[in-house]
């Protein structure tokens, strides 16, 4: 992996370390050739204790070496002040106060929650999509009351939106705007955090609605695959796509899996006639998104790995590929209502959550958004 | 449940009686009012053995008395004769035959096999939804060499178009045409049969294809829900829905789920403005199919059974309401994209498989088609 | 099923009726030859509310009429004056003040919990074990302060428990004391209650560890096999089998299974020679206990069904044979460590809790300990 | 990992190169310091293709490189000349006659199948138990007729033997003979091979037998935790232990689990007072096997890593410590009627298979008497 360009170690702190998508900032970030886990923070309940303690672990790797002696803060951004950026792995009841606290605080913020999803400044980045909205955080600094140097807020995206839309921009990229899409998903328990989904709900079964969650995938999608205009007096705002409208049906399904959302897409796109599977498996596997072109260490080598085998992806076989750092996709084939139908899967857990929010804050650093 | 209306009980066979469609045959007709097992058949292989003997039995309720001294047949018609039904759980490799030379002997079959399905002279019967198929028979008999007295083939549909026809039925018989529809399947393991699908190819995981699913669904569809036309020379035939095209996009999923297909399902009306979700709820709830009213003893109170609670239907808990033999409906919403979007519960074992079956025989009985 | 000797219906509360157990309580009394449902009482949270709205009813049948214009009820006594039996569905943390005060308030209190199973005057009873523990009752009348004329508690035993001390005692019975016993158990999920065991804990997953359930196993085994033994002052006390030192041995585990306790079970007899497999059989099956000869409707036909086949039982084929009411057993073979093993199937939901309380209660008629 | 002593790479064979164990033997040893892939055998049907087109490839990493235009052969020793070790994942229908024509064409063959646990001339090696049987390879060369130079056949054990003795040799080396030891396993899926166990059988279930597994528990695990006994004419043989005759008794269930078998283990020592908990938890940590101090490459670090948490080890998170190369123990408690029970974990696909057959054949490097 390369090195961080100025050779140095950029602290950072974890908040809601103790939890489902905590516990995977610290494991990818315990051997980040860019950054250093310095401070954690995480509920009343388990500050002061050592992380060990505080943690119920559920990784299959060991608790790091580097965090096993650390001791947990509550979060306060007094605790953060040395840390360059803040992953935050929290809830979204808490998210909304201490994210908010630590941007006052002048602090990095890469936030996992949905609170600040739906703000007009701030970025919802999904990493291999839309990296170019991190040009908004000049913005979201000098409009912040007081104005700040180096604090912002960035967020990732929902779990499910983030791995249908990156083929999706991949898509529009080659052949112009989408004008509808369906799309109706088979979500990964994972992605309700811990304890999340009792085992009496999903064994043996499907549930088919997650609170929210259609809501999300039809309205931040939007925000990602839109550009940003500008008005009269220079203020830059998220345009929605609204240049050409795009109409998103999402029917939204909780499966018996645990990691790997596996989502059945269908797209319009304006332009006809439409470009047939093979011109769209092509332009899947040559996407190569500003996230790989630019360096950053976790981006995977494939952003979609495009399958021929007519049975994949498969979450099991296929989410640990590349760390799940990039999507997967298959079943490109015509659609007999729209143009083009095809499979997506994506780790929830890794480019679905924690490594989004790491490959956001790589590219913060290497674009020089980030002062560290 | 209502008499079979001569007052005697008529005569039944099963072929593929040791499969788990025929355990599903024998487990629902052992207490049936109008039929009796007289007869089993399977391959040679159990042919002379006791069924106990012959069948691994998978039901959870035990082998019923009136089989436990059977002897099995092998699948030749002359084991059947005294038979006025043949209800066929045969696999597709051995169904093409083995049916078709007992239509030859002049009997009548009831399959669940997909040969005969796009056979124009084979009605495809869901039997809550196209009981007017049935009067198809007679030109079946007339047009077959030699022309028979008694003897026809019958199919009931795939396990996934079944689900969903019989709400989109319903939906037309209210608001006139569907034309277009897109449905996405999360489907059962039983419904690969025994031993079907290997449990490391689908614990933790989702299989996003079904070799054939998808064109079953977008095909037979067409042959359910459309039309008879008749010719100039007066030969009847499947119209499929050619009067208002349908264009139907189906993309099918295998589940960690034992018993029930889930399908998320959107559709367009032709008629602008399109039905409300209420209406469309309460055109569900309403729809009482031929089998409800002419007193098919196996026909479910609620054909479409419509569940208000946000996350309902789910396979664990809805898959054995009214034994399966009804099909569950609920979260009916606007489509973003489409009009009208809706989850379909159906049981594929139950009015998936062998209780269509059944109920198309019964049908068969009441409208006067079968001789028996 | 038989009618209740004194051919009149006799009123019952369930408290817990909202939780696991409470629902599967109303499920089974909704059309109980004895019972009649007549108050239902839950925490303050659900007080007030009509039964529907305050139950997330998980069961695979609808809510039963009787209770669905019922309003739920704080758990005291004081709305449960009319209900000569009440079966506590009430978790531990709050069964132990709530169960004493009804009591007090000379009530019958049939319990699910575990509060007081170690309590010296009241009955631990698996109704197909050791229905003469009843005999207990008068004494803890008469002790309790003031003495009561028609309260009582009794418990049912930890689902576990309750499964294989059925064959225990049929074998006791057939051949004398056993003088050891090992156990491993394969606990389903529904054994943990609701929201219970989080999925991520158990899908493709074994915990090999339930807190406190070896220590419940290994001591209410002794209890229940025990005998009752007299003081010379006419007290009367468990004797804890201490006639015949039993050591036991648990090694208890959850595996991911709905319902049904599957164990693997061991055991050596004082008896030297010890009986063979065959005899053991032959034991099992012939073993009719107290609540089957004296009428209870809800005893199952056979209490232990001995299977014959090598690979039975299995929860998912055998643990609704008989509504759950009975005990599976299988593979009954020579052990090469102590004398005979086996494997015991239960459904912990069904004998393994609701219906072990129901029959308890039916018993109590029959035998007119119950004073309704 | 170390470098092959002589420093030059050892050609290796593998055989059933398609099936379950012969793609774990391709992952394994794609990238091993002593071994490289040199040829791959499988059923005349995959003879003459390509390995990607003739394996159904099963694994979360992709195939590896070097067999990718790698063309399967059959199972003939013709092909597999210039082979110095050969793995051989046969099915035991198969192995049989090919491992012995491939020992007789004086190849050494590192067999997975159970053909010749039992005979009396081949090591039954578990590589972190007992090494030392390696010894009997001489003698089983010298008998054979022809006698050999450089063939012979080494099986590993059942997976199920393999997880447990381990453990076991740990204890006997610190404390002396075990007479008693029951044990109750609960195996995963992938123990059955691919396609194995029908997910119809499996998914929320609990099968209490595997065919011939408990005889073998049994009887392997006599061979390996016993020596090697010397006649008056100097033949040597597997003594099975009998200078301190062992009671063995397994039971053994399927549960619904990926990989890992998980196993509670009881057992009684011959030294009075047994050794404490304490004690034992010790002398596990501390076992480090030859295949440790010799340096084998594959073997892990911690051949037991023993758990203090009261609920580990869990397959799910702890089968691919060390790549599933050691074994984990937990709730190392005291037994009330043996003297110690604990709980063990051993990856089934690992340790229980592919790389024992590895560590054998370093082994067999290491100490001489593989002739490369």
């Amino acid at each position: 992996m390369s090195k961080h360009p100025e050779g140095r170690q950029v602290k950072v702190g974890v908040l809601g370390a103790t939890g489902t998508v905590g516990q995977r900032f610290i494991t990818l970030l315990a051997h980040h050739p860019f950054f250093v886990i310095h401070a954690l923070g995480a509920s009343a309940r388990s500050a002061g204790k050592l992380y060990p303690k505080a943690a119920n672990w559920k990784q299959t790797t060991p608790i790091p070496a580097i965090v096993r002696d650390m001791v947990v803060h509550e979060c306060d951004p007094k605790h953060f002040i040395d840390c360059a950026a803040i992953f935050s792995g929290l809830d979204a009841d808490a998210a909304g106060e201490i994210e908010s606290a630590f941007r006052t605080a002048d602090l990095a913020v890469f936030s996992n929650a949905k609170n600040y999803r739906r703000d007009p400044h701030v970025p919802l980045i999904v990493p291999l999509a839309n990296a170019s909205h991190l040009s908004m955080i000049p913005q979201q600094r000098s409009l912040h009351q007081p104005p700040l140097k180096k604090g912002f807020i960035l967020t990732n995206a929902n779990c499910s939106t983030t791995g249908y839309v990156i083929p999706l921009v991949a898509m529009e990229k080659a052949f112009g705007p989408i004008e509808t899409c369906m799309v109706t998903t088979m979500q990964a328990i994972s992605g309700a955090g811990y304890p999340g989904v009792p085992s009496l709900d999903i064994m043996d079964n499907v549930v088919p609605y997650i609170s929210g969650e259609e809501e999300k995938m039809e309205w931040e999608t939007l925000k990602i695959l839109g550009g940003i205009a500008q008005a009269d007096d220079g203020t830059r705002t998220f345009d929605m796509h609204s240049r050409h409208p795009l109409r998103i049906s999402a029917s939204c399904n909780r499966v018996p899996v645990i990691d790997g959302h596996t989502m059945c897409v269908s797209v319009r796109f304006s332009r006809r006639p439409p470009p047939s599977p093979q011109q769209v498996r092509e332009a899947l596997v040559a996407y190569t998104p500003e996230a790989q072109t630019i360096g950053c260490p976790s981006a995977p080598v494939h952003a979609i790995f495009v399958h021929e085998e007519p049975d994949r992806p498969q979450p099991r076989l296929d989410r640990y590929y590349q760390d799940g750092a990039g999507v997967s996709v298959g079943r490109v084939r015509q659609c007999p209502v729209l143009d083009i139908k095809f499979v997506v899967l994506a780790n929830n857990v890794s480019i679905g959550a924690a490594t989004s929010s790491i490959i956001n804050a790589e590219l913060a650093i290497l674009k020089g958004v980030l002062i560290a």
